[in-house]
Parts: structure tokens; sequence; C-alpha cells
């Protein structure tokens, strides 16, 4: 907040909570710039209302799916979103995975770990990040930047995204598939499609058991995208292995397999910003409140046609 | 094999798995180009007198240090390594590694999993790889790739190595430090120099307790890098946590409590190429190969002064 008030000399001592708190009915009043967050309650119409002066808003987190809705949209107010911010360290946690699984290396460390057991040459035959084919679903900020990321690799990449024509898909570096190809034809599947009612459980148990055996779904999306009654099964049977960064739900229940199987990695929810990749949400709304301060058009502007295909 | 064949009309039928077989006798004899890979006996002054016609050995592995010895340079004869080939997988297992390790990923992971606990504000605060300090020790081959790859990330990546002078470092995306300097600055601690009588447990007890708390050591190099009974101490401790492909002695004694701390990610040395990516290896002995063929110097020849300051 320092730094905002050093940056732009507006006043920023308004935190709010709440916006039906009476004691700061004055000040939103005033309000011509909202910055929001995680866990900033919905903007809906008396909210607005509540604020006659409000031009934009600027979110310094990443979707603003359930932040706004109709009332907001109606008013043509401006909204700005962190989320290409966001979607670094999501995509940075992806690559990560993405290359550690071709080793099988959280497969091979449980192993190691509780049986001291090592990989034999069978084991090892198959392993290896040359050539591994990786299919990317959905070109979302997080799936473009993953794509930037996979680029030194000689990984054999392909996307599925219906949304992005082929031209698009080779100029990202990779091969576009439709998703029943991508995903039989993919040793790794990683998912970076939004949270709609299109891809909800996009991965079903048909589409699951579309993946090769020995193969690796990655999810640092949204648990919603896959059905977790059947990837838990494939996952029991050990056809197939995961990294899951998101599930469904979220926690999982406290009898969850997932939490014992050795072809598994399963993390809390943290390959969004935490701890100092905040700062970078932060440094987006600085420069996007500087740039209105200037008269210069927002860099981040999501409009109402956006969410149809983005989070 | 075939494809050397095809590729250089070479006649590679035979495979050495004892130089003093008799039967091969007449094979070395003529033998002017020697492929070599892991496991290939010492090439010592008898193996060379068996092999009067021998020029050149390439080696389709990383370091010939063991392979060969006084004899060989005292012959003058010419050898090449797959070391470059080879350092591609351990770099992108390192930086996998490093940019997880900024996520506490594998800590909180083995939390979620024996304790299904998430992690509070508290834990989250420290995280994230937004100016997180990584120390690169050698700018060893897998050390220059790292360098290469951790550019598109927003860290602050450090260098030491006695053998590049400043300007080098810098050049390499890296500021310079001497080794206690880089230790004392480093959130994230990774080992890439070589294995020699000058960097036997260079990290030693009072280095180890430089790393600042909380720090991170990623050991894909070699176990004899670090003393192992003082890490052991700080593993235990919880002070700092690791990440350990290699490890002296290894495998592991069966009761070291590396095997069950939740600080420390194990994996049983599968950084470097394997599987598929073995292929790489062979791929840099055939083009050495038709080069030789076509009066081509070799591109990664290795000469005896590299030997005191590389792997």
């Amino acid at each position: 907040m320092k730094r905002l008030q050093e940056l732009t000399r507006i006043d920023t001592r308004l935190v709010v909570r709440d916006f039906a708190d009476p004691a700061l009915a004055a000040a939103l009043a005033e309000t011509e710039v909202l910055i929001t967050g995680w866990g900033c309650p919905h903007i809906d119409a008396d909210v607005l209302t509540a604020m006659p002066r409000l031009r934009t808003v600027l979110h310094a987190a990443g979707s603003v799916r359930h932040l706004i809705g109709e009332a907001f949209w109606r008013r043509g107010l401006a909204i700005s979103s962190a989320a290409q911010a966001n979607a670094l360290p999501v995509a940075e946690y992806a690559l990560s995975a993405i290359l550690l699984a071709g080793k099988a290396a959280f497969t091979l460390s449980q192993r190691y770990r509780l049986d001291q057991d090592r990989p034999g040459a069978t084991d090892i035959a198959a392993l290896g990040n040359l050539g591994r084919r990786v299919g990317v679903i959905g070109a979302s900020r997080v799936g473009r930047r993953l794509l930037e990321l996979l680029q030194p690799f000689d990984l054999e990449v392909s996307l599925h995204d219906p949304y992005v024509d082929d031209a698009t898909a080779v100029a990202l570096g990779a091969v576009p598939l439709p998703l029943d190809d991508l995903l039989r034809g993919s040793d790794i599947v990683t998912l970076h499609a939004p949270d709609t009612a299109e891809t909800y459980r996009m991965l079903d148990r048909a589409r699951l058991a579309l993946i090769p055996d020995g193969g690796v779904l990655v999810n640092t999306a949204r648990g919603n995208l896959v059905d977790h009654e059947a990837l838990t099964d494939e996952l029991v049977s050990g056809r197939i292995s995961a990294i899951l960064d998101v599930t469904e739900p979220e926690p999982l229940p406290a009898g969850s397999p997932l939490f014992h199987l050795p072809n598994v990695f399963l993390t809390p929810h943290i390959a969004g910003s935490l701890g100092n990749e905040l700062e970078r949400l932060g440094r987006v709304v600085v420069e996007e409140l500087e740039r209105l301060a200037t008269g210069l058009p927002l860099v981040h502007e999501v409009r109402q046609a956006d969410l149809a295909t983005s989070a």
C-alpha cells in the first residue's frame, strides 16, 4: 500500500471488507477506482448503487468470474485483472511437474522412500524427456505461458483448445489436436482449461481411459475439470499416474486413497501465486492505476465476452 | 547400431565386454575407432597395446575420467564425450527441483499426504518464486545449461566457480560470488561442480551451516561434494531441506533417516540420461563418427587439461 501511495498519490487508506458497513458509505460514495483481491465480496447491484462514481475495478488476483456479474456490465464499468501475472507461477509449477513426470521422479521417490527400492532396467527404459509427448489442454494464459516455457526442451507438444485455430497453435509451438486424439497420443496430459459449464468434467471416465497406460495427468487448473471418481479408479489400478495440485472436492475427504498412492503426487493448491508471488499481482494493479491516472488505456482489461471462454 | 551402420558404413558388429577376450584380439588389432559407454572397462596400457591402430575413442556417456588414464594421453589419442548431451536432463531436473523447492512443494506434499495438513498463512508467506535467491555452484556443462534454463523466471541467480571470471558469470546471467557468500545469500543452493579432489566435501559442516534457515540444498551432481553426516544433522533438525538425486553412500544405508524426513525429496540417481534420453548420447557419437569419416574435427573432444576442472 505504501508503494501504491508513493507511486500514485491516490488515497488508498480505505480497506473494505463489507460493502454494507455504514461507516464506509461516505467513502464508497466517492470511490472512483476500487482495488479488489481474493475474498472480496461479490459486487452486486446494491454495491454498485453505493458507488455512483465508480469507473474502474482493478482486481489484484486472477479470475473476476465470481467478483462481478450482470449489474456490473450493465453499468458499462471497466475491470482489469492480474490474471496474466497470476498465470506465471502456475505455468512454472506445471513445467516442473511435466519434466519430473517424464522421469517418473515422484513415483520412484516414493518407492525409494517406502521400500528403499531402486529402479531396474525395465522401469527406466520407458522414462526420459527426449521426445516425450506432452498434451496441453487449453491455451489459457497459463497454457500459453507453459507453451513458451516448454520451448527449450526436446518434447513433442500438442494442444487442444476449441477456441484456438491451427495456425495459432503451431505459432505457440504445439501440434493442434482434437481432445480425444490429444489424450490418446500423450504421455503427459496437463490441464489449463478454465472452469466453465462447458469444461465441467471434460475428462470423464471415457476420456481418462484414452490416456495411454503409464501416462500422467497433471492438474494445476481446477478439480472440476476431471471426474474424480473415475480418476481415483484409474489411479488405484495403477494404470496412470497423476500430479494434482487441485482436486474435487478440495481438500480431499480424509479417507481418499489419493493420499497414499505412490503414483499420485498431491499438493494442497499451491501452484498459483502465494508468498512473494503476490507482489507480482500488486505490481499489475499499481501499473494499471498509473495508466488510469495518466489517461492511458488499461492493459489487462477483462471484457464480458472473454468470460465465456476464460477463467 | 543399425542407424550407425547406415549413417557411417563402418563395421560396427563388434561389441566388446572384456578387452582381454582372446576371441577379440584380431578385431581389436584392426580397431581405429572405439565407441564406449557406461560400464566400459578401463582402457589401460595393455588394452592400448592390443589396439595399435586406435586413433579415437567416442564415449557415449558423460565423464571419461575413469575410462582413460596416463597411457591414453601418452599415446596422443583423441577422445570425445557426450557429456554435453548428458548435461541436458540433469539441468532439466535441477530446474524443476528449484522451481518446486521455491513453493516447498515436496515438503507440503508430504505433510498433506501424511497428516492431511494444508498450509496456513504463516507457512505460505515465506514461499514463492518471485525474487527467490538461487545459488549455482559450478559453471559445468550442467551448470551452464541450468543458467540458460533459469532465464525466463524472476529469480535472483548467483554463481560460484573459481575457474570462471566475473564477466563470464554475468554473461551467463548470474551474479558471481565467493562460495561462502553464495551460501549465506541463497534460499536454494544447487550443486553442479565436478567430483574432483578439490571439490570433495566442499559443503562441509561449516559451509552447510551458512545456508539460511529454511534454505534448500539441491544435489544432482555427486554425493561426494557434501559431508553427509553434517547434512543429515541439518536435515534431521529441520533447519534446511534437501532435494537429493545423489548421496554418499549411494544407495543410502537402510537405516538412513533421509528416507523418512518430510523435508527431504530423495530420488535414486535418475536426473542423468536414462530411457529415451540415451538416444541423445548415441546421436552425439554418430555425429562425431560422421565428422571423423569426412575428415572434420571432433566437436566434443576432451583434452587432458580439461579433466583437472571438469567431470
